[in-house]
Protein backbone atom coordinates (compact mmCIF):
# COMPACT_ATOMS: atom_id res chain seq x y z
CA UNK A 1 0.00 0.00 0.00
CA UNK A 2 1.44 2.87 -0.91
CA UNK A 3 1.53 5.67 1.59
CA UNK A 4 -0.68 8.59 0.04
CA UNK A 5 -0.21 12.31 1.49
CA UNK A 6 -3.11 14.29 3.36
CA UNK A 7 -3.39 16.56 0.58
CA UNK A 8 -3.64 14.15 -1.94
CA UNK A 9 -6.19 12.26 -0.15
CA UNK A 10 -7.59 16.06 0.24
CA UNK A 11 -7.64 16.17 -3.51
CA UNK A 12 -9.18 12.84 -3.90
CA UNK A 13 -12.39 13.97 -2.23
CA UNK A 14 -12.59 17.23 -4.35
CA UNK A 15 -11.87 14.67 -7.66
CA UNK A 16 -15.37 12.70 -6.18
CA UNK A 17 -17.26 15.46 -5.89
CA UNK A 18 -16.69 17.03 -9.11
CA UNK A 19 -17.20 13.94 -10.62
CA UNK A 20 -20.38 13.21 -8.97
CA UNK A 21 -21.77 16.54 -10.07
CA UNK A 22 -21.22 15.71 -13.66
CA UNK A 23 -22.37 12.16 -13.14
CA UNK A 24 -25.46 13.01 -12.14
CA UNK A 25 -25.40 15.53 -15.17
CA UNK A 26 -25.15 12.36 -17.48
CA UNK A 27 -21.58 13.61 -18.69
CA UNK A 28 -19.63 10.36 -19.51
CA UNK A 29 -15.87 11.74 -19.83
CA UNK A 30 -14.03 14.43 -17.77
CA UNK A 31 -10.81 15.64 -18.95
CA UNK A 32 -7.69 16.08 -16.31
CA UNK A 33 -7.57 19.87 -17.02
CA UNK A 34 -11.51 20.56 -16.21
CA UNK A 35 -10.64 18.31 -13.22
CA UNK A 36 -7.81 20.69 -12.56
CA UNK A 37 -9.15 24.00 -13.05
CA UNK A 38 -12.14 22.99 -10.58
CA UNK A 39 -10.29 21.33 -8.50
CA UNK A 40 -7.65 24.40 -7.95
CA UNK A 41 -5.21 22.34 -9.26
CA UNK A 42 -2.72 21.60 -12.51
CA UNK A 43 -3.62 18.96 -15.02
CA UNK A 44 -0.29 17.64 -14.08
CA UNK A 45 -0.84 16.89 -10.58
CA UNK A 46 -4.39 15.38 -11.47
CA UNK A 47 -2.79 13.03 -13.64
CA UNK A 48 -0.23 12.53 -10.81
CA UNK A 49 -2.55 11.69 -8.20
CA UNK A 50 -4.75 9.30 -10.08
CA UNK A 51 -1.96 7.59 -12.10
CA UNK A 52 -1.26 6.19 -8.69
CA UNK A 53 -4.47 4.03 -8.41
CA UNK A 54 -4.33 2.66 -11.83
CA UNK A 55 -4.31 3.78 -15.39
CA UNK A 56 -7.71 5.06 -16.57
CA UNK A 57 -8.96 7.21 -19.43
CA UNK A 58 -7.38 8.01 -23.13
CA UNK A 59 -5.08 11.23 -24.31
CA UNK A 60 -7.80 13.59 -25.92
CA UNK A 61 -10.64 11.86 -24.29
CA UNK A 62 -10.69 12.32 -21.05
CA UNK A 63 -11.53 10.10 -18.05
CA UNK A 64 -14.63 7.80 -17.70
CA UNK A 65 -16.55 9.75 -15.16
CA UNK A 66 -18.56 6.63 -13.99
CA UNK A 67 -16.03 4.18 -13.87
CA UNK A 68 -13.09 6.86 -12.16
CA UNK A 69 -15.90 7.84 -9.42
CA UNK A 70 -16.51 4.28 -8.63
CA UNK A 71 -12.82 3.98 -8.12
CA UNK A 72 -12.10 6.69 -5.69
CA UNK A 73 -15.02 6.36 -3.85
CA UNK A 74 -13.73 2.69 -3.18
CA UNK A 75 -10.25 4.06 -2.34
CA UNK A 76 -11.87 6.70 0.28
CA UNK A 77 -13.91 3.45 1.76
CA UNK A 78 -16.91 5.42 0.59
CA UNK A 79 -19.09 2.63 -0.37
CA UNK A 80 -20.20 1.69 2.61
CA UNK A 81 -21.44 3.27 6.16
CA UNK A 82 -19.56 4.42 8.86
CA UNK A 83 -20.84 3.62 12.41
CA UNK A 84 -20.62 7.25 13.72
CA UNK A 85 -20.90 8.20 17.36
CA UNK A 86 -21.14 12.01 18.78
CA UNK A 87 -19.34 12.85 22.14
CA UNK A 88 -20.82 16.32 23.39
CA UNK A 89 -24.71 17.39 22.43
CA UNK A 90 -23.82 21.41 23.55
CA UNK A 91 -24.53 23.96 20.53
CA UNK A 92 -22.37 22.53 18.15
CA UNK A 93 -23.14 18.93 19.29
CA UNK A 94 -27.01 19.50 18.75
CA UNK A 95 -26.29 21.25 15.50
CA UNK A 96 -24.47 18.29 14.00
CA UNK A 97 -26.96 15.81 15.78
CA UNK A 98 -29.63 17.98 12.85
CA UNK A 99 -27.25 18.25 10.18
CA UNK A 100 -29.18 15.62 7.54
CA UNK A 101 -25.55 15.31 5.12
CA UNK A 102 -23.40 12.99 7.55
CA UNK A 103 -25.97 10.33 6.48
CA UNK A 104 -26.66 11.06 2.87
CA UNK A 105 -22.24 10.94 2.82
CA UNK A 106 -22.08 7.30 4.76
CA UNK A 107 -21.36 8.76 8.21
CA UNK A 108 -24.74 8.40 9.98
CA UNK A 109 -24.60 9.47 13.90
CA UNK A 110 -26.01 6.30 15.78
CA UNK A 111 -24.92 7.18 19.29
CA UNK A 112 -24.76 10.18 21.11
CA UNK A 113 -23.34 10.74 24.97
CA UNK A 114 -23.57 13.96 26.94
CA UNK A 115 -21.72 14.73 30.75
CA UNK A 116 -25.26 16.74 31.60
CA UNK A 117 -27.48 14.59 32.87
CA UNK A 118 -30.66 17.04 31.93
CA UNK A 119 -29.60 16.24 28.50
CA UNK A 120 -29.31 12.19 29.07
CA UNK A 121 -32.94 10.70 27.77
CA UNK A 122 -33.30 13.70 24.85
CA UNK A 123 -34.28 12.61 21.75
CA UNK A 124 -32.71 14.11 18.46
CA UNK A 125 -33.28 13.58 15.02
CA UNK A 126 -33.61 9.65 16.21
CA UNK A 127 -30.84 9.39 18.58
CA UNK A 128 -31.31 9.08 22.19
CA UNK A 129 -28.54 11.17 24.20
CA UNK A 130 -27.21 8.64 27.21
CA UNK A 131 -24.86 9.11 30.16
CA UNK A 132 -21.45 9.93 29.58
CA UNK A 133 -20.40 7.07 31.76
CA UNK A 134 -21.76 4.82 29.26
CA UNK A 135 -19.84 5.81 26.68
CA UNK A 136 -16.96 3.26 27.15
CA UNK A 137 -18.80 0.13 26.71
CA UNK A 138 -21.63 1.28 24.20
CA UNK A 139 -18.23 2.36 22.02
CA UNK A 140 -17.28 -1.16 21.84
CA UNK A 141 -20.77 -2.94 21.75
CA UNK A 142 -21.83 -1.05 19.04
CA UNK A 143 -18.79 -1.19 16.63
CA UNK A 144 -18.48 2.45 16.83
CA UNK A 145 -15.75 3.81 13.72
CA UNK A 146 -15.41 7.10 14.19
CA UNK A 147 -15.76 9.46 16.92
CA UNK A 148 -17.16 13.29 17.01
CA UNK A 149 -15.73 15.06 19.75
CA UNK A 150 -17.70 18.08 20.55
CA UNK A 151 -16.98 18.68 24.06
CA UNK A 152 -15.38 21.55 25.79
CA UNK A 153 -11.91 22.10 25.52
CA UNK A 154 -10.82 21.40 29.32
CA UNK A 155 -12.11 17.72 28.86
CA UNK A 156 -11.39 17.14 25.48
CA UNK A 157 -8.07 15.42 25.50
CA UNK A 158 -9.70 13.03 28.60
CA UNK A 159 -12.64 11.81 26.32
CA UNK A 160 -10.11 11.47 23.12
CA UNK A 161 -8.00 9.64 25.48
CA UNK A 162 -11.16 7.19 26.84
CA UNK A 163 -12.18 7.14 23.22
CA UNK A 164 -8.89 5.63 21.83
CA UNK A 165 -8.69 3.60 24.43
CA UNK A 166 -12.20 1.79 23.67
CA UNK A 167 -10.60 1.35 20.22
CA UNK A 168 -11.58 3.86 18.34
CA UNK A 169 -9.29 4.61 15.41
CA UNK A 170 -11.02 7.70 13.98
CA UNK A 171 -11.98 10.97 15.58
CA UNK A 172 -13.74 14.21 14.10
CA UNK A 173 -12.64 17.12 16.84
CA UNK A 174 -14.64 19.63 17.19
CA UNK A 175 -13.07 21.14 20.23
CA UNK A 176 -10.75 24.13 20.05
CA UNK A 177 -7.51 22.66 21.64
CA UNK A 178 -4.60 20.45 20.11
CA UNK A 179 -5.94 16.77 20.87
CA UNK A 180 -2.95 14.20 20.79
CA UNK A 181 -3.65 10.56 19.70
CA UNK A 182 -1.02 7.42 19.42
CA UNK A 183 0.09 6.47 16.48
CA UNK A 184 -2.71 4.30 14.32
CA UNK A 185 -5.57 6.84 15.39
CA UNK A 186 -6.65 9.04 12.40
CA UNK A 187 -7.31 12.53 14.20
CA UNK A 188 -9.48 15.59 12.02
CA UNK A 189 -10.04 18.83 13.62
CA UNK A 190 -13.32 21.22 12.74
CA UNK A 191 -13.12 24.56 13.94
CA UNK A 192 -15.41 27.69 12.86
CA UNK A 193 -14.23 29.34 15.65
CA UNK A 194 -10.68 29.48 15.69
CA UNK A 195 -11.14 30.26 11.68
CA UNK A 196 -13.42 33.22 12.75
CA UNK A 197 -11.51 34.36 15.07
CA UNK A 198 -8.59 34.19 12.78
CA UNK A 199 -10.54 36.21 9.92
CA UNK A 200 -11.23 38.99 12.92
CA UNK A 201 -7.41 39.20 13.58
CA UNK A 202 -6.44 39.34 10.07
CA UNK A 203 -9.06 42.35 9.89
CA UNK A 204 -7.75 44.26 12.48
CA UNK A 205 -3.96 44.05 11.91
CA UNK A 206 -5.36 45.25 8.60
CA UNK A 207 -6.65 48.41 10.16
CA UNK A 208 -4.28 48.72 12.34
CA UNK A 209 -1.24 48.59 9.73
CA UNK A 210 -3.63 50.87 7.75
CA UNK A 211 -3.74 53.30 10.53
CA UNK A 212 -0.37 53.60 11.37
CA UNK A 213 0.82 53.69 7.87
CA UNK A 214 -1.45 56.81 7.36
CA UNK A 215 0.03 58.52 11.25
CA UNK A 216 3.45 57.96 9.90
CA UNK A 217 2.35 59.80 6.67
CA UNK A 218 1.30 62.56 8.65
CA UNK B 1 2.87 45.87 14.07
CA UNK B 2 5.21 42.70 14.23
CA UNK B 3 4.09 39.91 11.90
CA UNK B 4 2.01 37.07 13.88
CA UNK B 5 1.89 33.97 12.18
CA UNK B 6 -1.42 31.96 11.60
CA UNK B 7 -0.41 28.91 14.53
CA UNK B 8 0.20 31.80 16.74
CA UNK B 9 -3.12 33.38 16.22
CA UNK B 10 -4.82 30.20 16.40
CA UNK B 11 -3.06 29.44 19.85
CA UNK B 12 -3.92 33.10 21.04
CA UNK B 13 -7.32 31.92 20.38
CA UNK B 14 -7.08 28.84 22.67
CA UNK B 15 -5.70 30.95 25.18
CA UNK B 16 -8.46 33.65 25.26
CA UNK B 17 -11.14 30.81 25.55
CA UNK B 18 -9.16 28.81 28.51
CA UNK B 19 -9.14 32.55 30.38
CA UNK B 20 -12.62 33.37 29.72
CA UNK B 21 -13.59 30.11 30.84
CA UNK B 22 -11.53 31.17 34.37
CA UNK B 23 -13.01 34.24 34.29
CA UNK B 24 -16.43 32.84 34.69
CA UNK B 25 -15.41 30.77 37.51
CA UNK B 26 -14.04 33.74 39.43
CA UNK B 27 -10.57 32.79 38.72
CA UNK B 28 -7.91 35.45 39.26
CA UNK B 29 -5.01 33.98 37.98
CA UNK B 30 -3.60 31.37 35.59
CA UNK B 31 -0.37 30.17 34.97
CA UNK B 32 2.10 30.08 31.98
CA UNK B 33 1.66 26.27 32.57
CA UNK B 34 -2.01 25.93 32.82
CA UNK B 35 -2.39 27.78 29.85
CA UNK B 36 0.10 25.25 27.99
CA UNK B 37 -1.39 21.93 29.12
CA UNK B 38 -4.99 22.84 28.02
CA UNK B 39 -3.38 24.30 24.95
CA UNK B 40 -1.45 21.40 23.74
CA UNK B 41 1.51 23.29 24.04
CA UNK B 42 4.52 24.17 26.25
CA UNK B 43 4.24 27.04 29.10
CA UNK B 44 7.79 28.65 27.30
CA UNK B 45 5.50 28.64 24.07
CA UNK B 46 2.78 30.26 25.89
CA UNK B 47 5.47 32.74 28.04
CA UNK B 48 6.89 33.64 23.92
CA UNK B 49 3.49 34.15 22.57
CA UNK B 50 1.97 36.62 25.04
CA UNK B 51 6.13 38.15 25.39
CA UNK B 52 4.99 39.71 21.87
CA UNK B 53 1.87 41.51 23.19
CA UNK B 54 3.48 43.68 26.53
CA UNK B 55 4.30 42.28 29.30
CA UNK B 56 1.87 40.24 31.69
CA UNK B 57 2.03 38.75 34.92
CA UNK B 58 4.58 37.80 37.87
CA UNK B 59 6.96 35.23 37.91
CA UNK B 60 5.33 32.51 40.58
CA UNK B 61 1.89 34.52 40.38
CA UNK B 62 1.06 33.78 36.74
CA UNK B 63 -1.05 35.59 34.49
CA UNK B 64 -3.78 38.49 35.35
CA UNK B 65 -6.88 36.41 34.34
CA UNK B 66 -9.22 39.48 33.38
CA UNK B 67 -6.43 41.74 32.13
CA UNK B 68 -4.66 39.50 29.48
CA UNK B 69 -8.60 37.92 28.57
CA UNK B 70 -8.83 41.31 27.67
CA UNK B 71 -5.79 41.86 26.09
CA UNK B 72 -6.43 38.52 23.95
CA UNK B 73 -9.66 39.90 23.10
CA UNK B 74 -8.46 43.19 21.82
CA UNK B 75 -5.46 41.45 19.70
CA UNK B 76 -8.00 39.35 17.99
CA UNK B 77 -10.06 42.03 17.00
CA UNK B 78 -13.39 40.68 19.54
CA UNK B 79 -14.15 43.55 20.86
CA UNK B 80 -16.83 44.33 18.88
CA UNK B 81 -19.22 42.43 16.49
CA UNK B 82 -18.37 42.03 12.61
CA UNK B 83 -20.82 42.72 10.15
CA UNK B 84 -21.26 39.14 8.47
CA UNK B 85 -22.89 37.76 4.85
CA UNK B 86 -23.76 34.38 3.69
CA UNK B 87 -23.93 33.51 0.59
CA UNK B 88 -25.42 30.01 -0.33
CA UNK B 89 -28.51 28.77 1.67
CA UNK B 90 -28.19 24.96 0.91
CA UNK B 91 -27.75 22.82 3.93
CA UNK B 92 -24.88 23.79 4.79
CA UNK B 93 -25.64 27.45 4.94
CA UNK B 94 -28.84 27.23 6.17
CA UNK B 95 -27.88 25.14 9.33
CA UNK B 96 -24.79 27.83 9.86
CA UNK B 97 -28.12 30.32 9.95
CA UNK B 98 -29.59 28.69 12.27
CA UNK B 99 -26.42 28.35 14.57
CA UNK B 100 -26.58 30.84 17.32
CA UNK B 101 -23.05 30.66 18.49
CA UNK B 102 -22.04 32.57 15.73
CA UNK B 103 -24.07 36.10 17.08
CA UNK B 104 -22.64 35.17 20.36
CA UNK B 105 -19.10 34.90 19.33
CA UNK B 106 -19.39 38.65 17.51
CA UNK B 107 -20.00 37.42 13.98
CA UNK B 108 -23.33 37.90 13.42
CA UNK B 109 -24.62 37.22 10.18
CA UNK B 110 -26.82 40.10 8.76
CA UNK B 111 -27.70 38.93 5.33
CA UNK B 112 -28.36 36.08 3.03
CA UNK B 113 -28.25 35.33 -0.57
CA UNK B 114 -29.15 32.65 -2.95
CA UNK B 115 -28.93 31.68 -6.76
CA UNK B 116 -32.08 29.55 -6.22
CA UNK B 117 -35.33 31.82 -6.77
CA UNK B 118 -37.75 29.01 -4.57
CA UNK B 119 -35.26 30.04 -1.73
CA UNK B 120 -35.36 33.86 -2.47
CA UNK B 121 -37.61 35.75 -0.04
CA UNK B 122 -37.74 32.92 2.91
CA UNK B 123 -37.09 33.91 6.42
CA UNK B 124 -34.68 32.29 8.51
CA UNK B 125 -33.65 33.22 12.00
CA UNK B 126 -34.22 36.82 11.55
CA UNK B 127 -32.59 36.64 8.08
CA UNK B 128 -34.45 37.06 4.49
CA UNK B 129 -32.65 35.17 1.92
CA UNK B 130 -31.86 37.31 -0.99
CA UNK B 131 -31.40 36.88 -5.05
CA UNK B 132 -27.75 36.25 -5.68
CA UNK B 133 -27.73 38.87 -8.04
CA UNK B 134 -28.35 41.82 -5.22
CA UNK B 135 -25.43 40.48 -3.60
CA UNK B 136 -22.76 43.17 -4.73
CA UNK B 137 -24.43 46.10 -3.96
CA UNK B 138 -25.74 44.81 -0.66
CA UNK B 139 -22.08 43.99 0.38
CA UNK B 140 -20.93 47.39 -0.12
CA UNK B 141 -24.52 49.36 0.94
CA UNK B 142 -24.51 47.22 4.67
CA UNK B 143 -20.72 47.38 4.45
CA UNK B 144 -20.40 43.63 5.18
CA UNK B 145 -16.92 42.72 6.30
CA UNK B 146 -16.43 38.70 6.46
CA UNK B 147 -18.49 36.87 4.29
CA UNK B 148 -19.25 33.18 4.48
CA UNK B 149 -19.13 31.18 1.04
CA UNK B 150 -21.50 27.85 1.32
CA UNK B 151 -22.06 27.34 -2.68
CA UNK B 152 -21.60 24.61 -4.98
CA UNK B 153 -17.99 23.78 -5.80
CA UNK B 154 -18.45 24.77 -9.50
CA UNK B 155 -19.66 28.40 -8.42
CA UNK B 156 -17.30 28.94 -5.32
CA UNK B 157 -14.27 30.01 -7.06
CA UNK B 158 -16.62 32.28 -9.43
CA UNK B 159 -18.76 34.27 -6.39
CA UNK B 160 -15.39 34.66 -4.45
CA UNK B 161 -14.18 36.73 -7.09
CA UNK B 162 -17.54 38.86 -6.80
CA UNK B 163 -17.52 39.09 -2.93
CA UNK B 164 -13.68 40.68 -3.76
CA UNK B 165 -14.59 43.03 -5.78
CA UNK B 166 -16.59 44.25 -3.53
CA UNK B 167 -14.22 44.96 -1.37
CA UNK B 168 -14.96 42.35 1.10
CA UNK B 169 -11.52 41.63 3.07
CA UNK B 170 -12.12 37.99 4.65
CA UNK B 171 -13.83 35.17 3.41
CA UNK B 172 -15.11 32.05 5.29
CA UNK B 173 -15.70 29.01 2.68
CA UNK B 174 -16.99 25.80 2.92
CA UNK B 175 -17.04 24.87 -0.61
CA UNK B 176 -14.63 21.68 -0.63
CA UNK B 177 -12.12 23.41 -3.30
CA UNK B 178 -9.13 25.19 -3.57
CA UNK B 179 -10.13 28.91 -3.32
CA UNK B 180 -7.38 31.94 -4.85
CA UNK B 181 -8.22 34.99 -2.92
CA UNK B 182 -5.72 38.29 -4.26
CA UNK B 183 -3.18 39.51 -1.67
CA UNK B 184 -4.64 41.82 1.38
CA UNK B 185 -7.60 39.45 1.81
CA UNK B 186 -7.81 36.37 3.99
CA UNK B 187 -9.25 33.38 3.60
CA UNK B 188 -10.25 30.70 5.99
CA UNK B 189 -11.95 27.17 5.12
CA UNK B 190 -13.71 24.77 7.02
CA UNK B 191 -14.61 21.26 5.02
CA UNK B 192 -16.15 18.51 7.60
CA UNK B 193 -16.87 16.28 4.72
CA UNK B 194 -13.60 16.81 3.34
CA UNK B 195 -12.30 15.57 6.96
CA UNK B 196 -14.52 12.88 7.48
CA UNK B 197 -13.52 11.65 4.03
CA UNK B 198 -9.44 11.65 5.37
CA UNK B 199 -10.90 9.48 8.46
CA UNK B 200 -12.84 6.98 5.97
CA UNK B 201 -9.67 6.77 4.21
CA UNK B 202 -7.58 6.45 6.97
CA UNK B 203 -9.91 3.57 8.44
CA UNK B 204 -9.99 2.31 4.84
CA UNK B 205 -6.19 1.92 4.30
CA UNK B 206 -5.40 0.44 7.58
CA UNK B 207 -7.71 -2.28 6.41
CA UNK B 208 -6.26 -2.91 3.47
CA UNK B 209 -2.75 -3.12 5.31
CA UNK B 210 -3.98 -5.30 7.90
CA UNK B 211 -5.62 -7.50 5.37
CA UNK B 212 -2.47 -7.72 3.25
CA UNK B 213 -0.56 -8.22 6.33
CA UNK B 214 -2.55 -10.93 7.26
CA UNK B 215 -2.58 -12.37 3.22
CA UNK B 216 1.54 -11.91 3.81
CA UNK B 217 1.46 -14.06 6.48
CA UNK B 218 -0.78 -17.07 5.57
Amino acid sequence: MKKVSESTVARLSVYLRLLSERESEGVEMMSSGELAKLAGATAAQVRKDLSAFGTFGKRGLGYPVAELSGVLRSILGLERHWRVALVGAGRIGMALLGYQDFRRQGFPIVSAFDADRTKVGQRRHGVTIRADAEMERALVEEAIEIVIVAVPVEVAQEVVDRVVRSGVRAILNFAPTKIEVPAGVALKNVNMALELEALSYALSAGRRGRRWAAGARA
